[in-house]
């Protein structure tokens, strides 16, 4: 059986309270039973999420956007090194099951876009891009803003019944 | 040397105004001597901004989301498919000198996301994800909104001469 | 601990013969306790080596060209859509520690290529693209000549002492 | 209507012999009215192609590796930085109408498998893979050798009367 992946994505920089959420919700996605997938550099939302994710005994899968699996975040259990670049975006977004989605930039916004793009729901953890933006990226976009990483994992649980996954 | 590329992004599918909108910006691409660089899909703002950049006279160049030559836009001077799907935006956005965005959905919002990390200017034509998500792509982020095309290749000639190309 | 993964390569159809080793190599590969990677399609060599890895009880892990989740190979436990095309075999390269190809055509022998162009190791399983070929993708190419699974799989062992994965 | 494209595919070091075939059959190419794409670094193949293209007043494509113009070939026209590493042959090989392969390594044995299955003609010059490779590449395999590049531009012309380009 296909397991559940969650996608944990947000910037390789990340300041402590945004890096703490990250940690947070990745303990939580792991002792929910669910796989975490991340960008999988090392730092920031990557390495805190994978790093919470461990903390909850979970599996761990990262999607380098380099093609050397020595920059991979210390402690992913499946490493896939990509060297496709920004174009990666897109495979973390099609292997989740729902986005959660913190703190980022440029990139970390290409990938709400694109999910919603693709019909993977969103949960914003912390971090608004602002309506204008999230309901123009599709006809029937799923997303919520979440405040604090137990709101998002509840969000994500209501999202995978919403999709069919339970 | 080497030619300067606007890239026009949008939606497959385009209302009639918006469709008009790209056609001219793309009619006044050419006239300036650019290269069009667009998704190169028939149909929406692709097909009408090549018509338009083919009335100018200019040089037309499609990046195709799909691996069929067959699927390109009509009047395309060069056709690169890819295969690569969504992924192909990463490479509208990186071979483009300024991006013009025309309305679209989650893939054009991808791009513009994309753009504004990798230093590319947006000029957004008719079109507002909202300042929210614009400011927060990147810190030294160049976007403007145009209202109609001469404004929006206004834009572009300013925005050209700010990265050094002219 | 990252988990050591082995790519197991091959054709979309399969006949009889080459269907039953791909089945017997993946489930060698999962009895040793490796992660099996393939292609992810449905048929030929990438479903035979993924149900050949469920029944020796391992990890199954599916790159998909497409980006439809629902077109992966029965029985995968990670599924990862890409919708990247051609251009997803760098991607199930990269990703494995060594590579074992089965018989296939220009697909497989691109990421045979690729792989030795990588430093990854590549394992013939009744395929032979020729020395020719093979001596040319990398000055120092690792690659070997197997009849039969267990002998493909003697050699893999042997190819990841050499690069220092035990 | 769409420009004729020939790329021209080989390693980024190249032996005074290989990069002087290079040369001429990227001037040949020009000077038939073709487009010369190549993989559009500094160096090797590729830049002596590009530069041959130029001698010959043709246009010129690269498609780069990274994403990074300025690591550009000199002389070219057109550069589409890709960021996709190696994900970008495909790219190459999609756009091209015929591949030209000089002498090159896993990268460019990449570039011939996935032309040969991609129904992509490819002219080999003065690189000889092996026919155990070459035939299995695809069922219906367009390759031959050539012996210099005029040789190489001969059974250019005669695969794209083959594919029905004139």
């Amino acid at each position: 059986m296909r397991r559940t992946v969650i996608g944990v994505m947000g910037g390789t920089e990340a300041d402590e309270a945004t890096a703490r959420l990250a940690w947070e919700a990745g303990r939580l996605i792991a002792e929910r039973g669910w796989v975490l997938l991340s960008g999988g550099r090392r730092g920031g939302v990557m390495q805190a999420s994978v790093a919470g994710a461990r903390a909850g005994g979970g599996l761990t899968l990262g999607i380098l956007y380099g093609d050397d699996r020595d920059d991979a975040a210390d402690g992913l259990d499946l490493v896939i090194p990509t060297g496709l670049g920004a174009a990666r975006n897109v495979v973390n977004v099609l292997a989740s099951d729902v986005v959660v989605a913190c703190r980022g930039t440029g990139g970390t916004l290409s990938e709400i876009a694109l999910a919603l793009r693709f019909g993977r729901p969103v949960v914003l953890l912390d971090f608004d891009p602002g309506a204008a933006f999230l309901d123009q990226c599709a006809a029937d976009a799923r997303w919520a803003l979440a405040k604090g990483a137990p709101e998002a994992v509840a969000l994500v649980t209501e999202f995978l019944r919403q999709v069919g996954r339970t």
